[in-house]
C-alpha cells in the first residue's frame, strides 16, 4: 500500500484544484459514493470473476463487502433510483480505488481517480460533452498534446458478431484481448486469439479490423465504405461520426483520432468508447478513458437512464506531468520563519507569527527554541523565502530584521509595517 | 455506507478548502498514509482489541489488513524511520477513516478526519501551538464561541495510582469510563467504577478529581493546592501550565478551559490532553480532540520522537455548523445556462457555452435539445443565476437575450461581449 508524501501531496492537491475547476465549469457537480459496497453491487455488472480483481472480505455480520473498485459503479448506484433529479444528470467524483492487480509500471492497488458521468441523453451530444470535457481537464493541468482516439463498441461487436461469434462471454473475452493489445503486443494477442479457438484468418481479419482510423477529417468517409454491413455496425458507425460532428462544435475536433482498436476491458460498455494519451507518453498507458454505458442504471436501480462517462488515473497522469516537467513549484512549507535571539523576546516572536497567519501568510518559529544558527539552519531546510530576525535590541527599537532568502538582501523594517513589508517581498516572487 | 450527495460534498470541498489554509498557515504540510494497513500496525499500540473495533479482513496472500481508524498511527509510522526530515516535523492530512463502531447519532463507520502532528518536540510550546491551531480552524469555519478543555494524562494516572490502582490495564479501563463519563452520565460511570472494582469512596474521590477545572486564570493556583502530592503529579501540572503559558503566548488563553475530566479514551496518549467543544452545542460531542504521545514513534520505527497532535471529525464539525447556519450558501451547479430557440443555433450556442467555460464560469446548455420551455425549466431546477437565449434573429443580429434570473431583468447583448456582460452579473451578486 503505497503512502502519499507532502511533494507527492502539493502536486495532488494542486492537481485536484484544476480538474475540479474544469469539471465544474462543464456544469459538474462533485459528490461521493461510498468507498465500500455491498459485493453484490460490485458483482451485478461485471460478474463474480470480478472477486478476483478486487478487495472484499465478509464483515462480522457476515455480509459481503468489498473496496470500490471504479467510481462509475457507485455514483450509477447512487442516482438510479433518485427520481427528483431532472434529466440530464451531470456528476463528477475524485476519490481512491482499489484493484487487487499484481502492481506494475504506472499501476497501483490503490490509486486515486476523477471521474464524470451524464445520466439521461441518448445523443452523442453527451459523448461529445464528454470528450471535449477530457480535453479541456487535460489542457487545464498543461498536458496540451494529447491526443483522444475514439471507437463505438456496436462496431466492434457488429464485427466479432459477423464472423460468428455469438456467445457474450467469448465476445466479452476477445474484446478484453484486443483491449490489451497496446500492452502486450499484437503477437502475444495472435496467440491468445488462437488459443480462444480462432481461425488464422479470423485472428488476420481482427487485428486488420483494430488498425483501422486515423484523422476524424480523412477516414470516416473511407470507414464507411470499408467496414461490414449490418445493423449494429450501421448504428455504431452513425453514433461514432454523430459524436465526432458533436466534439466539432465544441471545438476540440483537432484532438481527436479514430481507432478501432480502442474497445475499453470493462464489460458495461456498449456504445462509444475513447481513451486520452499523451502524444509524446504512449507507453504510460492512457491518462484517461470512458464511453457509454446505457444498461448500468437499469441494473443498480428502477431509473433507467442512459449514461457516458470518463474517468482518469492521477498516478499515471502525474507521471506523464511529471516526465514533462509541467508541475508548477509548489512549496506547501512556511513562507516566513521568525528566528529569536533569546527567549526573552519569545512572545513578540509569536505574536509576529500570528499576525502574519492571520493575514494567510505561511509562517512559522522555533517550537525547540534552539540556538539562533541551529533556528536559521532549519528555516533554511524549509526554504522559507523571508527570515525575520528578533532580538531584545531590535524589540526596543521598535524594528525587525528582515532578510530574502532568494536575493540575500536584509533589512531593518518596523514592528508596526511588517505585515506589508513580507506581503510585498512575497509578492514581488509570484 | 454512507453516501456524500452534492450538496453535502459542496459543503465539504468548502470546509477542506478553510481548515488545510490554517493548516498550512501554522507551517503544516500536507501527507496522506494508506487506508489499509497492516493489521499488527493497527494493533501495536492498540493491543488485539481493537480488532473488534475495526475492519479486518485477510488478503489473498492471507496477510492480515485493515481499514486505518485514525491518521495518527499511519501518519506516525511514515515518519517513524526517516531520519532525514529536520525537526519538529510539522504534518497534517485530510481522509476517511473507518470504524465498526455501532451506529449512534453523529457517528458514523466512515467518517472524515482532519489531522496534524508535531514530532520532535517535548516542550509544552508544541502542545499550545496544536491548541491555537485547533481554535484557529473552529473560528475559520466561523464556530466563533467554542471552549478548549484541557487537562494532563499525568494528573489522572498520578490521582489513580495514587488510590492503588496499578496495572496499566486497570488504568485504562478506568480512564475509558472516564472519557465517556459525559455521555454515559456520571450515574452510570458509578456502576461501571463499582463493577471494575473500586470502593464508594474512591469512585466518589474520582468523580470529585474529575469534576475539577474553569478558567485557566481562577483554577490554575488554588488547582496546585488541591491536587494530590507526587512526582507524576507534580509532572502533569507542570505541563499543563506550561501548557497555558504558550497558549497565552499565542493569544488563545480567552479560549481554554481547565477540565480534569478530559482523558480521551485511546491508550496512546501519555501527557496533554484536551478537547474542543461548540459551547452551545456540546451534546453533539467533542468538535475535535488531541494530545500527547511521546511514545508512539518508537513502536513504529527507530526514530524516538516525542509528538503531540489533534484531529478533529468532518461530520460532527458540520453538524455544528449546519444547526447555527454557518455554512455560506454553495453553489456546485452551473451559473449560466444557454437556452437555444431551435437547433439552428446550436453550433452558436456551444461556442458561446465553451467561451464561457474558458473564462471560468460554470455554463452549461441542453444535451437533450428539448423544446425552449422545457429547456427553461430545467435551467430553473438548476438554479442558474443567468440565461442566455439564442434564436436565430438574435444570431443574425449578432446579438443574444440575457436575463438575469434573480431581479428578472432581460436585456439584449452582443454576442461580442456576452463574456464582459455575464460578468458583470455574476459580479453583482458576489
Amino acid at each position: 500500500m503505497k503512502d502519499i508524501d507532502p511533494e507527492e501531496m502539493a502536486r495532488r492537491i494542486w492537481l485536484t484544484d484544476k480538474i475540479r475547476q474544469v469539471l465544474w465549469n462543464y456544469g459538474f457537480q462533485m459528490l461521493e459514493p461510498s468507498p465500500v459496497e455491498n459485493l453484490e453491487t460490485l458483482e451485478a455488472k461485471s460478474g463474480p470473476t470480478i472477486r478476483d480483481e478486487i478487495y472484499w472480505f465478509k464483515d462480522k455480520a457476515e455480509r459481503n463487502l468489498g473496496l470500490r473498485f471504479d467510481l462509475t459503479v457507485g455514483m450509477t448506484r447512487m442516482i438510479a433510483n433518485r427520481f427528483d433529479l431532472p434529466e440530464p444528470i451531470k456528476i463528477s467524483s475524485i476519490g481512491g480505488v482499489w484493484r487487487y492487480d499484481e502492481p506494475q509500471f504506472a499501476r497501483y492497488r490503490y490509486f486515486t481517480q476523477w471521474d464524470a458521468e451524464i445520466y439521461g441523453v441518448a445523443d452523442p451530444s453527451a459523448d461529445a460533452e464528454i470528450i471535449a470535457l477530457s480535453s479541456d481537464i487535460l489542457e487545464s493541468v498543461g498536458l496540451k498534446d494529447h491526443l483522444v482516439k475514439i471507437s463505438n463498441r456496436k462496431l466492434i461487436e457488429g464485427f466479432l458478431r459477423g464472423l460468428g461469434i455469438q456467445s457474450q462471454n467469448d465476445l466479452d473475452h476477445l474484446i478484453r484481448i484486443i483491449d490489451k493489445m497496446g500492452k502486450i503486443g499484437s503477437e502475444q494477442a495472435e496467440r491468445e486469439f488462437t488459443r480462444a479457438g480462432l481461425s488464422k484468418d479470423k485472428v488476420k481479419r481482427i487485428l486488420g479490423f483494430a488498425d483501422m482510423g486515423g484523422d476524424p477529417d480523412k477516414v470516416l468517409g473511407e470507414l464507411e465504405s470499408k467496414l461490414p454491413k449490418g445493423d449494429m455496425i450501421h448504428q455504431g458507425f452513425k453514433e461514432l461520426s454523430g459524436t465526432i460532428n458533436r466534439v466539432e462544435s465544441l471545438g476540440k475536433k483537432n484532438k481527436i483520432r479514430i481507432d478501432l482498436g480502442i474497445v475499453r476491458g470493462i464489460s458495461y460498455y456498449d456504445g462509444t468508447v475513447f481513451e486520452a494519451y499523451d502524444s509524446e507518453g504512449e507507453d504510460v498507458g492512457a491518462v484517461l478513458g470512458g464511453g457509454r454505458f446505457d444498461k448500468l442504471c437499469k441494473i443498480y436501480g428502477k431509473r433507467d437512464m442512459p449514461a457516458t462517462g470518463v474517468a482518469g488515473g492521477y498516478e499515471r497522469l502525474m507521471l506523464s506531468l511529471e516526465r514533462k516537467d509541467l508541475f508548477p513549484d509548489i512549496q506547501q512549507g512556511p513562507q516566513v520563519f521568525v528566528v529569536t535571539v533569546n527567549e526573552t523576546v519569545w512572545n513578540e516572536a509569536v505574536k509576529v507569527v500570528q499576525q502574519l497567519r492571520g493575514q494567510g501568510i505561511r509562517a512559522d518559529y522555533d517550537l525547540k527554541q534552539r540556538p539562533l544558527s541551529k533556528q536559521l539552519e532549519y528555516a533554511d531546510a524549509l526554504r522559507v523565502r523571508v527570515s525575520l530576525v528578533l532580538g531584545p535590541r531590535e524589540i526596543k527599537e521598535g524594528n525587525v530584521r528582515l532578510k530574502d532568502m532568494k536575493t540575500g538582501q536584509e533589512k531593518n523594517v518596523k514592528l508596526t509595517t511588517v505585515v506589508d513589508e513580507i506581503q510585498k517581498t512575497l509578492e514581488r516572487t509570484s
